[in-house]
């Protein structure tokens, strides 16, 4: 298999990170984004929606979106379980996962993509005033996560899991798009030193 | 158990036809959205988020999120599989349901949320150039959906699954955003014929 993907944006690496937790490895080729590559005739066939990252099977079975493939790997290497274990876990797993990515990953990238000068090509039209809204977003749904963090170690209760792993990309994307993470989010800061930390979040 | 739902919105009703595939009832309550019920004190302690469907299990449990309600049901009751058999067709459909989801749903979403008078207070602030921006996506997707599905009978490949719902109920939400499907996008509208006279359709 091989895993296509690009270094520095956020949907590949968060299966790095899954990859990383799992203790597996797999074969990788870079697309440059920036050059567009994703764009080219060949990487088209493989993904129609032209974006990293992409799992190709040995059999010719094509695997695009993160969380698609992060499940493949959930059921070849079921530990430890970061999508959770059994009907309810999984279930809260899942709507953490979904509640990082819409309220948090979505909104950090929109803002993202809609101001940065390098997404101008990749992003359009660029809509500032998109951007803007977004950022309100954010800030109330950092102050919702803060405030379940005081009674939880972890996003989804008392196991590390992908919405964690949602969350510590959504968090360190704040950077490039120019959010602050603001001082009185006690419990987001100690959730986030400690995820940080993991070497998982080197990948 | 209970289904806090709201009879008009596009992601309670992914729940109800999922349901109905599977055979199975839950009693149910109604969120009136126009009156911001969903804003109430007793409903924000249910979701801080404020969107309906919300699953509350007996046992105090509270499951928000449509795809992980429809989890939770799809591990209690596995028959008839609805997010695919073995780890290459549950990733299939995984694939196929998030492009359903951010490619179509959400951007049928994003034109009625940004432009529909009714959505003023709900969505604020609105902003038109988004609802703009999102038009040619949704046509674009659903070019490439027409492509792939000349090869196959459903989305995500031989069986019907949660990604066909998804993009049912995207299609049908193209009304209220006022869009139109093209008339030459002959294999979605053989697909859609097809998924949209299945019993379910009607939940």
């Amino acid at each position: 298999m091989k895993l296509y993907e690009s270094g520095r944006a956020p949907n590949p690496r968060r299966v790095r990170i899954f990859l990383s937790e799992k203790g597996i490895t797999v074969p990788s080729e870079q697309i440059d984004l920036a050059a567009q590559e994703q764009k080219s005739p060949e990487f088209t066939a493989l993904n129609p929606m032209q974006r990293v990252p992409v799992l190709a099977l040995d059999d010719g079975t094509v695997i695009a979106e993160s969380m698609a493939i992060c499940r493949y790997f959930e059921r070849l290497r079921p530990e430890p379980p970061l999508f959770g274990r059994g009907p309810k876990e999984e279930a809260l797993v899942e709507m953490w996962n979904r509640r990082m990515e819409l309220n948090l990953l979505s909104a950090v990238m929109n803002v993202f993509r809609h101001t940065h000068p390098a997404m101008k090509e990749m992003e359009s039209p660029q809509v500032p005033e998109w951007a803007e809204a977004n950022k309100p977003r954010v800030a109330d749904f950092l102050a919702i996560l803060d405030a379940e963090l005081e009674n939880q170690l972890f996003v989804a209760g008392d196991h590390f899991t992908v919405a964690d792993i949602t969350g510590l990309v959504a968090i360190e994307f704040m950077r490039p798009a120019r959010l602050e993470l603001a001082e009185d989010l006690s419990n987001v800061r100690r959730w986030y030193a400690q995820i940080s930390a993991r070497p998982s979040a080197k990948a």
